[in-house]
């Protein structure tokens, strides 16, 4: 049996998982994310997980993949910044290679969970796609005919930064209007508390609901739920940034499939219906002649199984 | 001699040129489009024009190839739809190829002058690039890892209907806010139109300008250069809106170059600084280490070239 190993630094827990050719993950470890010890405790973690799966399992293993936050040099595996984790300029690949006699391979998570929907997910047979993560941010993960797009200099699929609303709010990146800050999760948070400043009556059912004032995306989905009309304006808006979002991106790429994914998405499954009729209602029909609209089906194993993936391809299989 | 012919197919002018393998035009023969005569007119004197070229030049002719506005299926050469020349579900390949011993391939003017850029004009030697052309509409040609992108139907590059204005005016796809409602031709006429409308004194000058009262780019442009202040704010709002689409277009697809061209940027040519200025100051830093903005060069002839570069791309060079 071919197997490698997939690993999804997170900012809380890393899963070490071992991964099979067809996308199966055969043995896990998951461990709580020591960031105060620095790069280094989280190397010494994962290398003595990988020994562990690797005296479980008979067969060599053939690669480690590695997706993490962050901007990552593909070739080199340096990880020039990791946000969660406080990283600066860490040679990664190259410090878990030299404890270890395997080829290493570290792309950003966003990327790594492109991989594992592409070959293993919901865009399974399909060579041109763009893969939509809504998350605390907003990511994009593309393939286009057959290949995962790079881009040159590594950052294509950047499509939280997409601008919809020239005049909007102000996003972290600096511009107006980008969609993360209209759909992302720390988007809809600033959103709902500018709305709930607004509307201080309205906004009770939302401020009840925090316990510490601060409004999340899970407070914002429950009052929807619940029926409470200021709720239901910002889901509304949240989910027409999210089609005109959509919208840019399929008159821009044509994809055969956009693959919905992430948190926001998670948290309201119904996003994916929404943005899906009004895509279908409002882009040129030309563009959608052949499009679907799908949730992303690998979910919380999405980044290890990508990663172990994405190792896969680079040794060439 | 390699050699190819090459068609631009406009409303009111079709050029048909000889084309050498390196992009240079040999002979080349003008004629008016004859609209009220159909496709059929049009077909006889394309005919006609590639055989008198036929006759000049020693060295057999390879291909021809049609690049005109419209919805065109590559694959069977059928324009479904050509606006400019009333033409619907019309077999322009199979009709032309049945009057001569040469195979006929025939593609929309932006993917045509996509590959003129990228082969013989300011894309040369690139292998990720997107063309922005901006002309009455707003259209774009990609090209990632060496190759054209199509789509899934034929239809990706559709970036003048990327929303950067979710609240903006209604779009002629029914959205508010594309990018070629601010900023493209038919776009610019309306916005000067209705701040004319809302600013009678100081919209003056443009109504002086104009003839006939309808404003057209050339009048803003004209009124721009002579210091007129509302024409100061519609070339601003026009330059925001296309440093806006073209952040979108580097976060989606990080491309090494980004080539713009078409009748606004020619009328109008400070704008290639300005949108080089605004996107390498706004964009993600990341994503342009790479990236250069650069004018069209092949103007005019764009259409042409590229149809002919098409051409001798698809038998096989």
């Amino acid at each position: 049996m071919e197997w490698t190993i997939g690993i999804d630094i997170g900012g809380t827990k890393i899963e070490i998982a071992a991964v099979d050719s067809d996308g199966n993950i055969i043995e896990s470890i998951l461990c709580y994310t020591n960031v105060k010890g620095g790069p280094q405790a989280i190397v010494s973690e994962i290398v003595t997980a990988i020994k562990k799966l690797q005296q479980t399992i008979s067969t060599p293993c053939k690669a480690v993949g590695i997706g993490m936050a962050g901007q990552i040099e593909a070739e080199t595996g340096i990880v020039h910044f990791a946000p969660n984790l406080y990283w600066h300029d860490f040679p990664l690949k190259e410090k878990i290679e030299s404890k270890l006699k395997l080829p290493v391979f570290v792309t950003n998570d966003v990327r790594a969970a492109t991989w594992g929907e592409w070959l293993h997910g919901a865009g399974k047979n399909c060579n041109n796609l763009v893969c939509m993560f809504v998350g605390t941010g907003i990511g994009g993960g593309i393939v286009i005919n057959n290949r995962i797009v790079e881009g040159a200099s590594n950052t294509a699929g950047e499509i939280g930064h997409m601008i919809v609303d020239i005049n909007g709010p102000i996003c972290t990146c600096g511009n107006r209007g980008c969609l993360e800050a209209l759909a992302g999760g720390w988007g809809i948070e600033q959103r709902a508390e500018e709305a709930v400043k607004k509307h201080p009556v309205e906004g009770q059912k939302l401020l009840h609901l925090s316990s510490d004032g601060t409004i999340t995306p899970k407070h914002v989905f429950q009052a929807y739920y619940e029926g409470d009309p200021l709720a239901k304006h910002l889901v509304d808006n949240i989910t027409n940034a999210l089609i005109a979002g959509a919208i840019s991106i399929v008159h821009a790429f044509n994809p055969e499939k956009l693959i919905l994914g992430g948190g926001i998405i998670n948290g309201l499954p119904e996003l994916v219906d929404w943005i899906r009729e009004g895509v279908l209602q409002f882009a040129l029909s030309a563009a959608t002649t052949n499009l679907h609209i799908v949730p992303a089906e690998l979910q919380h194993n999405a980044g290890s199984i990508g990663a172990a993936t994405y190792a896969l391809k680079q040794v060439g299989r």
